[in-house]
């Protein structure tokens, strides 16, 4: 799964700018990528990027099509597969985050078929794995972990590419999420992965690095306490066998995603579960900072919680969005 | 998936005893279902049960051929598959435990179609899940886990079973892999579920009970301490909310399955870990017993290593096979 760039980032009829979050997040990390957007009558999302249809696409030099917006069920209606076909047609590959896949529309199917176009699935991975081996490789990695999902490890994963790609440290993304691969480019769909074969998948996403000092950050998925999803979780650290973990959490929220039932850890409980468990796979890994989402209070309160927090644990912390990620990216040198 | 016993043992031309692993652990645990052993010439297995071919087994009553052989590669060769299309013909259902799958077979999809026969691939789960809650369900649990896989976690799953049978109590054993699904007639393949759907596949095949005193014996798989598989051990545990967990070991192993640059954990550890994960959706979980097989040893250093073990760890410790379960059985009275 190796997907080209330039984009052209195909919003739909997209029911509200939270429906083209995805499309959203490949533009905020991927600007030079994104040519434009598509957007059929009645989509209520803006890119704030141009507008353009699949010929003027082509034309720009598109490579790939992303469908980059949620829809209801994850299916790709039948007044989109038109444009779809029409991007084949004119030498565009399709890269889809929905869960119904691509490969099971026989028109679409046949016009990739014709033109030697590709169809991706980011959502089902498009190999087998082997099972996890736990033999240390080269390189370093970090991963991101955290109290909960959906609190900010990609966010805090790309920022510190980012923030360390400014400071000539070689590093890599590695995404193992939806969105995380259209912003890649590539990757694997780690909650997709048959149980017995996340370890490896992930072993097989970060390999051995050529350079000894190269960065391999790793996107983290669900949470050890996350009752639904933790196996993924462990499964993921095993085979990432970090040298570092950074501990996302995102502040305010009453709990555990998807679970009411379920309160979060303590930063203290995540932070020694997760090293706990890491250290398996890499008896030397250590926790090297905690990223906290504080969209929910302001500045000053944000700013008072995360010196609050770097006391209380001895590490640094950071809100990637407000105070970027410097401090970790101190540590790792 | 229900299979329906009684069953023809298919062995083919198995190259040793130890090839027919799977329908020999069937025979021991459900003599009363198996009919009978068809084997092919130059088979080299024996279950010591009446050998019957495919017309015999129809004859004698059989509903089921199980293919409970380990083949290179897991696959089906030409030579098996014309004796299970007549098995078919004839009015029997297939199971298999291979890797490659029955349905994968034209001729005998046809002969299964024609017939309306079903056909089984136990190794792969036949439905969806949805992820898992995380609420809590009524009836009790007790999970087998382990310091490694293989160690036993099925076969002490079922002497407990057996033995809490015996004493009238309401007790299921629930089955997770191959032989498993063989000797319970149905089950789930946890290791061959998509990492998201886990813990979700648990809940469903251990659901709430309509008796509070109903035990659902979940038989455990890999290990937390295992670096391939311990994501798919975790999920099991979260899907399973256990009351109880039983701690499964072979003495005198070199290092875990399949990675010899890892040690085995220690029993004290091994126990810690368990139900500090099993916590999550059980606060009430207990240890509340050690099974270990002494095979290595003989009777009186096996008694001595149970002894010393019951001394140190303040639990009853078992080897199923030279002591029974009885122990266990009595602490979750």
């Amino acid at each position: 799964m190796k997907i080209r760039h330039p984009y052209l980032l195909f919003l739909g009829d997209a029911a509200d700018q939270l429906a083209a979050k995805t499309a959203n997040g490949v533009n905020v990390w991927r600007p030079d990528w994104c040519k434009g957007q598509f957007r059929l009558p009645g989509c209520k999302a803006d890119l704030g990027i141009p507008d353009m249809n699949i010929k003027e696409a082509a034309k720009a030099g598109v490579k790939t099509v992303l469908v980059g917006v949620a829809n209801r069920g994850g299916i790709i209606p039948p007044a989109w597969e038109k444009h779809l076909v029409k991007a084949c047609d004119l030498g565009m590959d399709i890269a889809s985050g929905l869960h119904n896949r691509l490969t099971d529309l026989p028109k679409l199917v046949a016009a990739a078929k014709a033109n030697g176009r590709k169809l991706f699935d980011v959502r089902h991975p498009d190999r087998d794995f082997d099972v996890g081996t736990g033999i240390k490789r080269k390189g370093k990695r970090l991963l991101t972990v955290g109290t909960d999902c959906s609190v900010g490890k990609m966010f805090t994963s790309l920022a510190l590419e980012k923030e360390m790609r400014r400071r000539k440290m070689k590093a890599d993304f590695r995404a193992t999420g939806q969105t995380g691969i259209f912003i890649a480019g590539s990757g694997v769909s780690i909650d997709a992965v048959i149980s017995d074969f996340v370890s490896g998948a992930v072993e097989w996403l970060a390999p051995a690095a050529s350079d000894a000092d190269h960065w391999d950050l790793i996107e983290g998925q669900g949470s050890l306490f996350h009752a639904s999803y933790a196996g993924v979780t462990l499964g993921l650290i095993h085979g990432s066998q970090p040298d570092a973990l950074v501990v996302c959490h995102e502040h305010g929220r009453a709990h555990m995603r998807g679970l009411p039932h379920y309160k979060h850890p303590s930063l203290k409980d995540c932070i020694e579960r997760n090293i706990e468990a890491a250290k398996l796979t890499n008896p030397k890994v250590k926790c090297v900072g905690v990223s906290i989402n504080t969209q929910r209070v302001s500045e000053k309160e944000a700013i008072k919680l995360l010196k609050k927090t770097e006391d209380q644990l001895g590490l640094p912390a950071v809100d990637p969005m407000r105070t970027g990620v410097d401090a970790i990216v101190d540590t790792l040198r």
